[in-house]
């Protein structure tokens, strides 16, 4: 591994944390806040950059798919431990297990909370816990679309043969490529969000947090009753359109920019995307109906609450944790089906549920048709052995840890519905679950091990799995030190 | 598709299905019960032989997989439609959908009940219920060793290349070589069973009962309350070793006959399954301890349920449905993990759970040394990448069958534990599930058309999916008839 360079470019990331957290201590200063816990993490966060990184650029750059899967898991892990800082300095969340639960929360773009009145919270503090989701947004965006791709199988990278740029290889010279188009986008896509909030009412104040929560597809929010505390149609769609915005393959956009109109809106994994928020939201307006006056009102809450699941943003106009078994259950097969690759949500990925699909009944045909070479097409491709093996190893691993966390989180006694939907809630980055994790609960009850264990499942699901993975292996480190001693 | 050879072969299955009616016929003789029903349905049995079957064994008698798998799922299925024909004639079970439901549980080895009072039942009604269960562990046993190692790929056959006998290709040699063995050995054991439940104090009734249902890890009882009913630990130890007995690879019998120990005890398989059995019992154990007199109580419950339900037998001797979270998750668990691959346990199988562990293990050093050349090694060997992605491919269309299973069942608007569990209890191949359908509650609540989905869930798991999956596929029925209206 390229220690230097691993070191070199954490450096650089805790230093832009602490220059990202110049904006809240300004919230801070503007509302007559403590400004001091923002100040003493931006000094903590110098000294540590001074620590570990060094601040000369190594001559040997090279990043190959291991450095760069561990640089993500270790930036997550630094970025969310020194982010937790400014909530248990001010008082805001005294604990700092329950601080670096929210943290990962919001930068793995999840949105669970363990506070129970949002309202008590000062400004500058909800400020920065709603930007981490933004910050950690556009993380997960030049995680997928430049360090992924670096591990062939594992990664999604359906359309990326199609991106500019070299394909593989080195990490700095693809950042620098395409992640300016995607902030590029990223950022158009927000202020254009936090404009129609705010004339639509919100204070900015409310409008940044909530385009921050949306943009992200976080839903953390500044109300207890999220959206749902606005009671309000343009609120509800707007946001729902932004959801869904937030949850398409940036690629789309990219192509869209560039006037490659056709290849765009060929997408398969754009019309599936679609196709099932239509199906589900459909299925589970006719199932709610008779809960609210008109079907107009019903088919808004069902398309929220669809769009908010589907692309694991997770905020709620409605407690659907009372809907009908029929739609709860719907909501919870599109928690794990997730958003599409490529955005800044969560879950399986559109992509890779088609993969599945297609796979499975390539494996039909090829038992009727023994002697045919079938082969299984994505968005137009063949996909190789590999990825589609890739695909499938991917669901195995996502499975067996899915498995050993409801497990695990079992030992702490809660019910069963809480206990499933809760780790299907972190693992897919989500927010709310059901039972007393549902919209109008929260993750306080939880143990503090507990809590721990659901930060892991939040950053396994947000790193795609195998980096965090890998960087809790015994394996890697064995080897790595080993080559170091014999070096 | 050789159709003459798979009419040839239905006809013959139903002939044998007439011929085994003749033993519950005999019980309803001794009992002064009704004989007419079991004799009406020997008969229908007979005139379907000849409508089917004909009597002449066809010149080419050549069968491939995709006709093996037909074969099959339609055995499954028109004896499971014969066989539900006693219970409606006999007025057991008046709804022909309930007898079915029942039938094809009893087949499947299931031993999920639609019976609200077991004891209301014929005494002949009981003996033909878990007579198909021993009669379903058999046909499953040459199904898994027989039939399903033609397909490669969605196969398991681990063990397969040291079996005797042709290892693909004709499915009638291979049936005669390898299907006495089994049957004998299922027989010597069932016996074994019986003399020691009567010796232990039931009647020899109770005892032929109860030893079908644990040697097809079937699960129905003459008893509302299960082994539970009669309290006794003698039962209860005799059976727990007994359902795990009959969860092992039955290849590892044949071994321990030749005298090749070391390769019977060296399977990695039959490790695991122990492993996992123990590691359950001992956390079920300190679980549960404080709910019972003593210690000693509480692991021979809890090792009961493991094994029940890891064998995926399903019977209970406590009410696992008031037990902690804990341990009820454990037993969920097992619920898909299920029993060793060629035995006659359902669930996803011991081998393949070990595999996705491996592979995923393989994945993850893969990534640490990339250029490393790491293969999947199980029971020694090293698995071809198609068995690997076998597996995988099996876990996938497993997780979409389950989810598109559980979405349906929701619609019959029982809680998402009950919906939950029902799915797995049937595709698992179970019986009991958690809350309405728990160890005291049964399937009766549910609509016909949630018996039916749940009725298809047995047969696809039974079937290991894919047979299941091609008779309900048009594709292979367009290919069909297309090709004979060709010739």
């Amino acid at each position: 591994m390229n220690f230097q360079m691993i070191r070199y470019i954490l450096g650089r990331i805790l230093l832009t944390e602490a220059g990202l957290l110049v904006l809240p201590m300004l919230i801070a200063l503007g509302c007559a806040e403590k400004t001091w816990p923002f100040l003493a993490v931006i000094g903590l966060l110098l000294l540590a950059c001074l620590a570990i990184g060094g601040r000369r650029r190594p001559e040997n750059t090279a990043l190959y798919a291991k450095d760069g899967f561990v640089v993500v898991a270790l930036t997550w892990l630094f970025t969310s431990a020194f982010g937790a800082l400014p909530f248990v300095f001010s008082g805001d969340i005294p604990s700092y297990v329950d601080a670096f639960f929210e943290t990962v929360s919001g930068f793995t773009t999840t949105g669970a909370t363990i506070l129970t009145v949002v309202e008590d919270m000062s400004r500058s503090g909800l400020f920065w816990r709603s930007f981490t989701h933004w910050i950690g947004g556009m993380g997960v965006l030049v995680f997928v679309m430049a360090i992924l791709p670096m591990s062939d199988g594992h990664g999604m990278h359906v359309l990326r043969a199609e991106m500019p740029g070299p394909s593989a290889g080195k990490l700095v010279s693809r950042m620098n490529d395409t992640a300016k188009i995607l902030y590029g986008i990223y950022f158009v896509l927000t202020i254009a969000l936090i404009l129609l909030l705010r004339f639509g009412g919100m204070t900015w104040f409310d409008a940044c947090v909530h385009a921050f929560g949306t943009a992200g597809t976080g839903g953390f929010s500044s109300r207890g009753l999220s959206i749902g505390a606005y009671g309000s149609a343009y609120f509800d769609i707007v946001i729902t359109v932004f959801m869904l915005l937030f949850g398409v393959n940036f690629n789309i956009y990219y192509f869209l920019l560039i006037k490659r109109w056709r290849e765009a809106l060929a997408s398969e994994e754009l019309r599936a995307y679609f196709l099932i928020v239509l199906g589900a939201t459909a299925a589970i307006t006719v199932n709610i109906a008779h809960l609210f006056e008109n079907a107009g009102t019903a088919l808004r809450h069902a398309a929220f609450q669809v769009a908010s699941i589907m692309t694991t943003t997770g905020y709620t106009t409605a407690n659907f944790d009372e809907w009908p078994v029929f739609s709860r259950a719907i909501l919870v097969t599109l928690m794990f089906i997730g958003a599409c690759a490529g955005s800044t949500g969560g879950g399986i990925k559109v992509v890779r549920v088609v993969t599945m699909l297609k796979t499975a009944s390539n494996d039909l045909k090829q038992m009727i048709h023994p002697n045919a070479v079938l082969t299984v097409r994505v968005e137009g491709k063949a996909l190789p052995q590999r990825q589609v093996r890739g695909v499938q190893g991917y669901l195995a691993v996502y499975v067996l840890i899915f498995t050993g966390s409801v497990l695990l989180l079992s030992l702490n006694g809660f019910d069963l519905v809480t206990t499933f939907t809760a780790v299907a809630s972190c693992i897919n980055n989500i927010g709310p679950g059901l039972a007393l994790v549902g919209p109008l609960g929260n993750f306080a009850e939880f143990s503090a091990w507990s809590k721990l264990l659901l930060s892991f499942d939040m950053l396994v699901g947000r790193l795609e799995i195998f980096p965090m993975l890998l960087v809790v292996s015994p394996a890697l480190w064995q080897h790595t030190f080993m080559r170091r001693r014999r070096e």
